[in-house]
Parts: C-alpha cells; structure tokens; sequence
C-alpha cells in the first residue's frame, strides 16, 4: 500500500516521478495527496467536486479511464479516495486558520505528466537512481511531479499554522498539458472567494535561486482535433468512387497556415500531427488532424479558431467528406497583478536559497492557469504566476528532463512566505 | 455596299477573312450570306428564328453587340439583313426542290472567328496579297471563313437543281468557338425533319484532296467562367480585415486539377485563365477564373463539372468569399452514322480534286455540332461530321494560320454530291 | 513438426491459412512447400538461388526478417530448409520427364498475405471451423494460399508421369503484394528456357466453374515511399525556426493529384498513406507519405513515377527540408498470348467442374506476373495470366475474404491438363 | 510653355494634380520645379546628379520613359531641364546661407502619383473646379502633389533669409509609391552631411491642424515581381505535353501566405495581382504575380523574401516552368531622432494654424524616406518623419482623395520653423 507519509518533499517527488499519469488519468497521484492532506486536516474536494466536470476538455476514453483506475489501484493508491473520486481526477484541499479573518489565499500546483517515453541511460539521473518512469510511454517531462511534491510540502508547513488567520485553499490540478484541466477547475466553486492567487511552475529556463514574481502574457491558446471521414476505393480500379480524406486534409493544411496574419498582434497556427494510414493504392477513407491556433490576445485566439474551423469545414465540403471536431485543450491570457507580484517578490527576497528575484517577465509558453487566474481577478482578487528557478540538464518535454531537486525547498519556502505576507497585507 | 453577289468562293473566303467576327457578333457575315441566298431563292430564318435564343451561352455585353453592329454597318453590311436579325446573329436557310418527296438534307457551316491577332509579315499570304484581318485582335485562325464560303458555293450549286426533288437546309451557325452557338442551334425548330444531316470542317491536319467521311468521338466538354469576389484590405495595416479572392483562387486551381481521374474513361481539367488585378500590398477582391473540364462520354463531362462547381464552391466558403459561375459553353459527343459516312464516302471517291477517302476517324477537338447530330439521331435521322482535307503551313489557331484555298472547291463538290445521293438513296 | 505430406490441396490450404505471412516473410510456407516438393523428387532453387536477390524491393528491416524466421521456426517450419533460404523466401522447383525433348512449362503461384487483420466473427467460415489467422494483423484476404496449394497439387499430380516428356518449372514467387517479388524473380535465371508460361489468380469476381483462358492489360503500376526530414520547434515560442515536414507532405499531395492527365492513355495517381505524429504544439520534422502510380502503358508509368518524383522533390525544397524515397514495389503491363491462351482454353473446356470458359478479358488490377510473363515473351515463349474462378462472399482484400474451396481441384486440374496439352503441342 | 512662377502654393498643388506622372516619369514636375528654384537661386543637382541611377527600383521600360518625357514636353514642361535630365527624374537643390557656419538641414518631398483613375463626379472638388487628372489612369491619390508644393514653398520662404546661416538642401524625391526611389536618392552623395533632416506626409489621418512631429517604425517592405513562364498545350489534346505556369502560380500563393510567422515580430505576406489570360483549353504558358512581403525589422523583412523567394523557386521547380523574379521596391524601417522630434514640436507649437502636437505615433504604412533617415543617422544626423494634418474626406489611394489645401500653408510653416529653430540649436 502506498502512501507520501513520512516521506519528504524530495521523496514524495520520486515516487510521484516514477508513477507518472497523464492528463485526467491522475488516479493515484491525487489520491495519495488526498489521503496525506486528510491526515494533515484539510478539508476534500475530491474530482467532480473539485471542478465543473461537465467541462472538462480532452478527457479519454472510458476504457482508458477504467484502465488508468486499475493501474492506480495495482500500484497501491489508496481505495477510499479512489472510489470518492469516481472516476474524475483533481482535489482542492482547504482550511481555515485562527479566528478566520485574515484573507483567503489560493495556491495551484498541475498533477499530470506527458504521454513520452522517458531515456533509460545512466546519465539520466532518474535512471540511474531507481526512479525513472514505470509506465512505458509516459513521463513526468515538465516537473509537475516538483509542482505536486511543493504542494504537499506547504500543505505540511501549514498545517497547524498561528501565525497565519486566514483560509488557505489548495488547487491539485489536473491535465494541465494540451489546457485541459484549467478551464474546468476555473468554473468550479472554489475560486469565487480566493483574494491572493498564486500559481508556480519549476525551471523554464531560470536556474535554481532565481524567482520570477510575476509571469505575464503567456499567447491563448486553442487545440482542436479534427477527423475527416469520406470513403474508401480501390485507387487503380475506381478512383472517382471515393471521397478522399486526404485530399481534404492536405488542403485543410495548407489553407490553415495560409489563415492571415492580424494586424492586432501575434497570432499562431500549428498543424502537429496527421494520420491517415492506408496500402498505396487505397484512397484515404479517413484523415485525422490535430491543429493548434494562439493569438496575443483571446480574442485573436478565438479569431483564429473561427478560421481554422472555416478552413476544415470547407477543405470537407470540397473533397465531399465528413468533418468531426472537438476542442481538445484550451488556455487563455492574461497579466499578473501588482499587488501579488509585490507579495512574492517580497517573500522571495528574503527566502532560503533565493539570489535573484525578477520582476515581471513575459512567458514564451501557454497556461492554462490563466482561466484560474482570470476568474480570481474577474471576482475582484490579485493572482500571479511564479516561476521558481530549477537547473536543468536538459529542455522541457524532452526525453532527459530533470529538475534540481534544491528549488522544492526553495518553493515551499517562497510560496509559504507569501502566504503570510498576505495575511499581513490583510491587516 | 459590300456584296457577295459576282464573287466566287476564293472571293467570298477572302472577304470574310479581312472582316472577321468573333462568336455572336457575326453581323455582317450574316447579312452578306443572307442577302446573297435571297437572292439565289432560298427562304430564311434569320438570328432568332434560326434557334433557341434564351439557349444562347456565353454571350457579349449589350455594348459589345451595339459595337458589332455599328462595326458591321460602317463595312457594308446590308442594312436590310441587319435589322431583320435584331441583334442575334445566324441563319438557317431552305429550299425545296421538284415535288418535294425527296428527303431532307441538312448542312452546317460555322460563322465565327476567333480573338486573336493575324501575323502581318509579307510571309503569310492574307498579309501579303491584301486580305489579312481588318479588325485588330481578331482573326479567322480555324477556317470558318472557308466554311461559310463552301456554305455560299453549295446554295448557289444548289440554286436550280432538278436533280434532286428533297429538301435542302443550309445552317450557318453562330459562335461555334468556345461551344456556344451548337446548343441554341440544336434546339431551334429546323432540325426535327432532317434526315441526312452534315457538318464539316477544313483541315484538321489533312492535305488537300483527303476527305475523312465519318469523324468520331470528340470528348465532351464544358466551359465555366468563374468571378470571386472577397473584400478589399491593406495588406500591410489589417490583413486580417480583407476576403481574399485570389487565396480562393489559388486554393481552387490546386484542388481542380487535382480531381480524381474516372475509371470509365478519359476526362481533362483546365483553368485557362486567371485575373485579379491589384497593387502589391492589397488583398484582392476580386480574381477571375475561365475553367474548361472534358469528359469522353457525356456522363463523365458533366461529372467533371459537378465537382469543378463543388471545388469552387467550397474554395470560395473557405476564404468567405461570394462565388458566381456562368456556363460559357458546351459541346457533347458524337459517333457518325454508318448510312451517312456511306453517303459522304460514295461521293467522294467519285468527286474532283479527292484522291484519298477515310471513312472513319477519331475526332481530337471538341465540336458543337454534335448537338446537332445528337439532334437528328434523335429524330431518326443519320448524321456525319467531314473532313475537308486543306494543307496548311501553321496550325489552327495561330498568327500564321491559314487554309489552301484548292479545298474550298472540293468543299463544295463533295457536299453537293452528297446531297444528290442521298437523295437517290431515298428513292 | 509441421509438414504438408499427408494433406489434401483443402487442408494445405488452411494450414496455410491459419499462419499467414507477409512479402519477404514467407519462411514457414517456403520451408512447407520444399519440404514436400523435395519429397516428391523436384530439383529445388531456394532463396537467393530462385531470384536475383538485389533486385528485391520493399524488402522488410533485418529485425522483421529475423523475427519471421524466428516465428517460422516456432510454428514447426522444418530447419533444414529455413537454413537453405538464408533470410530470402521463394523457391523454383523443376523436373523433367520422359527423354525431356517436350516443351518447357513454366506455372507461377504467389506465396504472401496481406498485413491487416481477419474477421473473428462465427458468420466467417475460416473463423468458426478453426483455421482463421494465427499471427494477429496478418491474412490471406487474396487467396495466395489457395494459390500456394494449387502449386502443391499439382506438384503432386505431375509427381511421376509418363505422358509428358518436357520439363515442367514451379514458381513460389514472394511478395507479390506490393509488387515486390515479381521483377526480381523475372530477373533470375530461371525464366529463359521457359517456352509456356502460366500464372494464375482464384477469384477476382469469377464464380466456380468459369474459366478465364486470359486475362489482358493490368495497368503497370509503381509505389513509392516518401520521407520528408525537417527540423522541429515549438509552435508558439519559435514557429519560424522549424523546417516543417508536414507542410511539404500537404504541398506534394495537393500537387501529386494535380498532376496532368495524359492524351496517350489512362493513369492514376494516389497517396494512400501519411503519418506526421506529433503534439499539436511541434512543428512536424518529419512526414511518411506513401504513394502509388499507375499507368495504361509501362511508359505512362515511368512518366507518372518522374512527374511525382519531381512534385515530392519540390516539395522539399519549397520548405527546406530533405527527402528521401525509395521504390517500394512495381508491376508491368502485358497482353496473354494467343498460344499459350489456345492451349488453356482447350485444357479448360473438358475439365471436371469447368462451365464456363473465357478466351479473353481486361484485368482491373495490377500484378507483377507482368515481368515473368515479359521474359518469357522477351526469350520468345508464350505466357497467359489465368484466373479460375472461386465463389466468394467478400471482395479480396476485406476482413471476411474466403474462398471456395472447390476451386482448388478445379485449378489443379486445368493446370495440369494445359501442361500436357502444351506436351501434345509440341509434338 | 508651363511655369510655376506666380503662382502661390495652392495654384502649385493644383496644376500639378492636373498633371500627375508616376514613379520615374515626374519629367514636367521636376522640370518646373527647378526652373523655379533655379530662378529663386538653389544649386541644382538634376537625374543622375540627384540620385544613384543604378540602384532605382521598378523602372519603367525605355518606351514608356520616352512616352513620358514626350507628354511632358507636351504638356509645357521647360526644354533646358527636360535636357539636363537626360531620362531619369529627381531633383536635389541646396543653398548656403550666411557665413555658413550653421547645420546643414535637409528636406525630403516626393514627387509622384498613383496609377489608378480619378473620381469624375461633381462631388470630387478636382472635378468640378476643372483641376482633376487629365492623364487618364494617373491620380494624385497619395498628397505628393501638395509635398511638392510645400517643397517649393519652402523654397521660396527660404529664397533670401538673413535669419539662418546654414545649408539647406531640398530632396525631390521620384518613385516613392512602391519603395522605388528611396533607395537610389539614399546612396545618392547628398545626404552625408545632413545633420537634420525631415521627410514629411500630408492626411495620414489626421485633421488640419495637427501636426505629428515624429513618426516611427513603419513595417519594412520589399515587392518581387515573378514571372513563371512555362509551355501552351492544348488541355484537351494533350494536356500532359505543357509545363503549366498557372500550376506554379496557384502552387506559390498557397505557399506564400503559409510562410510561418515569426517569434521575433510582426511580418506580412501578399500577392496582389495575379495574371494568366489564356483561353479555356490551353495550358497557361505564363503567369505573373506581384508579392509584397514586409516585416518589423529589416531583418524580419529580409527573412520573408527570403522565403518568398524560395517558395517560389520550387513552385516553378515543381511544374517544370522558368521563373524570373524582379524587386520592384523596398523600404525599411526607422525611429524618428528624439533631438529632430524635439525640434518639430517646438517649431510646431507656435505655428499659425496649428492646435495640436503628438510627439510620437507608430505608422501604420511603410516609406522609403526610411532609407534616407538611416543614411543620416548613419553619418550621425538626426531625422523624423513629420505628419501634417490635413482633413480628408476620402481615403489615400482612392479614386476620391482630395487634402485640405489650408494644410499647405501649415506645412510650409512648420518645416520653415523648424529649419530656423536648427539654426539656433546649432548655435
């Protein structure tokens, strides 16, 4: 039976590391901080009371579900959160201090890992210790399992807290990868009274000791899957009886990345993966496309996604074929508030193992905490998005990712001073 | 005044030669032919009486045709003849001979040149002796005026004939280039008792003196002109702002000819044509396309044209955009009757100037005239399209273009000949 | 330890059919077949001394053939004769009779499955009697185990016989899927003495009993794969840095469709397959696309196979990334001659089960028998390409492709009577 | 015989927009307007002496400069300097005032018109007070009418002033629609001793009154002209035997506007025009296209045509066709010199008719004066480039644009201001 109990943050981190889950599929992740966080007093939030579920994006199939739960349970995550999950991942965990008056502060941390196969060298340190990645083709590749592990460490250092008289409220948030968890738990229940919020990322570049206070202006962001369904025929015998899947998709392509560019700002647009497997002399009865658009803005991002849809219902009707979409992932923008940026970089002034302390910068990738962050502002409160530098050897989502095990103590530390910062701020 | 009247067939093929008239604006040819047939006895069904108008396909501006008559006018044409065409231009002409229990003969000639310039170097003979075109930017590049001139050599052959006691019906027949004048011919009232029928061209790759008797199987083929019309925008300051036509434009020539090839045969794409004229940095508006598709058997070409429509359509959808097509024109497919080819073969063995008949050859061109034949086999009736042998220096269509004027008189002869068998066949 | 002796031309059938295997993977069936061939006192060519070896194509990695010689030997392939192929399946076996100064006959069989998977349903014969495919995503959906047995039954018939007195020559010819094995066993030593020449295909949409004596014109045929290798990067932070594979594979395809029809025949183009798997958020580095032309004539083909050579190559070049391709498989055009369609119209006639005999048809599909039958012709023999019909409830190819088994001995029996027969001829 | 003596300048403005000429014909502008300086006593440095003659972009052909300069003697333009041009228009003229000793101040107005038709109705105040175009498909569309203008009544203020002790210098700059001129004046030997310099625009959006007293960072900007040029072949006969341009073109649009975007910045891609007329049934031989790419940075701008360049390189690779590509124009980018914005704005607040000063806008479109302003700066000068409101009831570059005459005085004023307000920095 496994458990995080007395374990400690680099700990919880290796085990979490060599049990990676990917997005939505966070069955023993969530339930082993679940039972560590009751055990500490935390009221649960456990999976559909966690999120709007209804709006979760990019979920798999109840097969992969189903087979995901088995796996959790083989691994020995506890039963009891498991059947309180019922089959949706995520927890928001939250207590209040003292007589209560103080503000509440929301933190938010990812569960998921990549669906990619981890390197098996002895160079790769995860490797070479015993806790490599125990689930073929998946991988924590983008330090969530860090992000995790910190969550747990403040859930600890807050436990039994005096000096600190306000609601704390925890946010283990799922499917972070392709933006599919974060519009979800933003439409859940748990965000309306949050005043300070803060949500934090390992490494990005920044080696271990930096702390960025405020990240600001990730692009929004939309992926959509899209499956072309016309009909097969024999290429040499009766070419004209078919409907060729791949005709469209080809056209589909070329017009995506023919969309215009917008004098309003930066706009994106990706077509990663296409497949349409048949013998040569098949015509392609089916085609699927996955396409990513951004945009400087949401709604550039939006203006894209209406073009892209344009350009596949078309490259569809030309070619006399069915077109299937469906939003996979999606994230928004957005800038970091004053007042929160000027809570952490205060608190990271004077933390452990903190040398530099930035500001404000620009962040080249897409966040889904965005919609967290966006709900928190929109019902008057300040959130930021943290960067907590952590040396790397290797580059985000690629095969020998490893983080710097000296920035979890350096997060906890940073994040757990903000919180009490904040609690001054409130007086 | 210009007249026919005196000249021979070399004259009357000279004289069209130098005032050219490109598809429906055939003015003056008509009126000269007509005047001259009225004066040989004939009775005429003039412009709208000659066929179905409201079938007429790619038709000029009202200006063009007002401009086409004045330019007739100003070169002698008979006012007379003129007025009675009102506008629409072609002529079916009839006679019946003796007692009249002979059968119907019909014979088509085409009237129309085409647009494009006549070389002017003392090399090409219209040039050097004086009867190159009069109308810049047109020119009789396939022979029609040869045709007509054979057209005029058999009424006047035919003028008092007691040798034959049918029917004899000459149709000289508008805008045959591009396939625009056969359909609305093919459906005027004059061919439904028609029982021999005959078309005929000069040339084709035949020297003087062959006669091919029955041509054969012309891919059918339509032709569509195509306008999309977007929305103008700064290339450089909104390029998102603007509908771009000419995106369309490109995205529908690729996927034209990349529709599939057809298991029952041979069909042909083509986009001959496309404009859209603007600066550098504006997003055009407006581009226009001139489409043609082919199709061995008339199944296959209207299949070509369904699909070239749904490319467009959804080209024009893709980049939204507003689409209009107009059908320019049109032709179909043929096979020669066995008892006409018999006919037209039996004449020629026996006629002046003929030293090799063919009896049946594949037709590479498309042809108007085979909604015509299509017509009279419907009917009952048996028709053939001929072959004219008449050597040449350049091929049809271009600047140096132009026929040995030897076959006009065998033309003439083997279709009055013609005419006579069948004749004596129907006894 | 499997072996064929013992078993009638139904049960090696579906031993065969139980343990399908793919072009250039046929070790348990080459093994089988000259295991029993030897037996039976053929002179054996096996491996790389039954074709030129180089001259293979679309030949599967070393890992896949170890893998298959491995599976063979675990299915009870006899080792003695997987030992003798040495990594390459095929084999020829001769014979010669009587004082050898008869005719040689040459009879080609084909040995491989396709790679896709059979139906397991009750309603499918081969499913509910037990002998439906063991080796999962393999099948004989095209009847070369049947075929496979006819070669055996008529090993077996011709095993000691006193009525022939010419040499009779076996063909078990791999990877005839694809077009992979038929050129470089047209291209070994066997074919130049051969002076009748027979291959045959069941089915093909023929009933039991009809006979086609043969068939005539498969369009030659070519399949090429291409890889585009390009440069990742991430889509959002650095789109400009990638050399996209993906946008070159749209930009050849849309092109490869496009290319013109020909005015000297029918050709075809297809893209069957492409495969670009990535996240939504990479620009692709790398695009599979698998291609197939064909063409009425063998220089319709080659003129096909250069014009998609130079779309794939531009392709590359337009979006700086390389291309590699190579020559997955091929097939050639041929007319049956009339000798050798004489001798099995005849041979068919008084066979037992025959009702219906066919001189002559057109083929829809393509074959690579093309280059035997061309190098018999070439060294001045006489081929014909026979198909014996077999009553079937699903088109070749499909999951629930079986045959009747009938056929066989129908099949057996015209070979054999058409072998004596060209014994009679050469008299 | 023309003469801008006496007029004022608004008369100026007018009968030069009753004589538009466009880029590299200004044969009868520049010719009267150094008349007019060299009578008011400037040095005159005439064509090649004005500019580096090798280095023009876009020039007409030979034909239409000798029309050209035909239709300006013509219209009255003064022999001597039509002479002294020898061919290429453009004009720089200088004058020394004082001891000298004061900053060497440079002035850039541009010379030509728009080839687009101008507005006809009664409502367009050039035509009804019978000033419009009388140059059929010419317009002053842009203001560079009025720029002359207030070029020449800088001229005259400046003629005997005691109150500067400088050098001015004059640019009259030709071609500047299309980035054609800016390059060649820039490498011109004029500019390298300018300490100041201003480049100014009418409109621009802004109402009479304001004035914009520096400019910046236009997008940079090259146009390429293509030309593919394949082989004519009859679509129907032989569809196969042409190398189809149309193909290519439609092949590099699609491509071209799928040029990725790029992190670093903003780019822009278009193509304006596209032209193939050919008939329906021939394989199009040639087909032009007219791109403009442009980009933040010089370097962004470069980084497109680079692009540009190769998709259409392999377009016309692709089909099999010829390409020629020409550069048609280019500019660059700036940033206006705080110490030359400084001097506007000061010279600007107290000016007769202004009411409002805007330090700094970005603009939208692209100028070549920028190559003019990166000269100065180069040599260490100090440019800007100055907005002059000017209330406009219709757009630049339509058939309908007029300026606000009152504007004229106002940026006669401005600049004069700001030549003196040098003078005294200087000091």
């Amino acid at each position: 039976m496994a458990s995080l109990r007395g374990s400690d943050v680099v700990d919880v981190r290796r085990d979490l590391h060599a049990h990676p889950e990917s997005g939505w599929t966070e069955f023993r992740t969530t339930a082993l901080v679940a039972e560590e966080l009751d055990r500490l007093g935390y009221r649960l939030h456990l999976g559909a009371d966690a999120l709007a579920v209804d709006e979760r994006l990019g979920v798999p199939s109840d097969d992969e579900i189903a087979g995901a739960v088995r796996r959790a349970r083989d691994a020995g995550a506890p039963e009891r959160y498991l059947d309180r999950m019922d089959g949706v991942t995520g927890l928001v965990a939250e207590r209040t201090y003292g007589d209560g008056t103080g503000p509440t502060v929301g933190i938010r941390v990812d569960l998921d890992a990549l669906e990619r196969p981890e390197a098996s060298e002895e160079s790769h340190r995860p490797a070479r210790e015993g806790f490599a990645s125990r689930h073929p083709g998946t991988m924590h590749a983008c330090g969530h399992d860090g992000h995790t592990a910190i969550g747990v460490g403040i859930a600890r250092a807050m436990a039994d807290r005096s000096d600190f008289a306000g609601t704390l409220k925890l946010f283990f948030q799922p499917a972070e990868e392709g933006g599919r968890g974060g519009l979800p738990m933003s439409l859940g229940p748990h965000l309306d009274d949050v005043e300070y919020f803060f949500a934090l990322h390992l490494g990005l570049g920044n080696e271990t000791g930096t702390v960025i206070a405020g990240y600001d202006r990730p692009l929004s962001n939309a992926k959509l899957d899209a499956v072309f369904r016309g009909e097969s025929a024999h290429a040499g015998k009766a070419p004209e009886s078919g409907r060729n899947a791949l005709q469209a998709a080809a056209t589909a392509i070329q017009n995506l990345y023919a969309i215009p560019r917008h004098a309003d700002g930066a706009t994106r647009i990706n077509v990663g993966n296409v497949a349409s497997p048949n013998a040569q002399n098949v015509v392609s009865e089916r085609a699927e496309l996955r396409v990513e658009v951004r945009g400087e803005t949401a709604a550039l991002n939006e203006s894209m996604l209406e073009r892209a849809r344009r350009v596949l219902t078309h490259a569809a009707g030309m070619h006399a074929v069915e077109l299937e979409t469906e939003l996979y992932g999606k994230t928004s923008t957005f800038v970091s508030d004053r007042a929160a940026v000027d809570v952490v970089a205060g608190a990271a002034s004077g933390a452990d193992g903190v040398d530099e302390v930035v500001r404000r910068e620009p962040i080249g990738a897409s966040e889904d905490a965005s919609f967290l962050i966006d709900r928190v502002q929109t019902v008057g409160g300040y959130g930021t998005y943290i960067g907590i530098g952590a040396s790397n050897v290797a580059g985000h989502h690629t095969a020998r990712f490893d983080i710097d095990e000296a920035a979890l103590g350096v997060g906890v530390d940073v994040l757990v001073r903000s919180v009490l910062r904040c609690g001054a701020n409130g007086d």
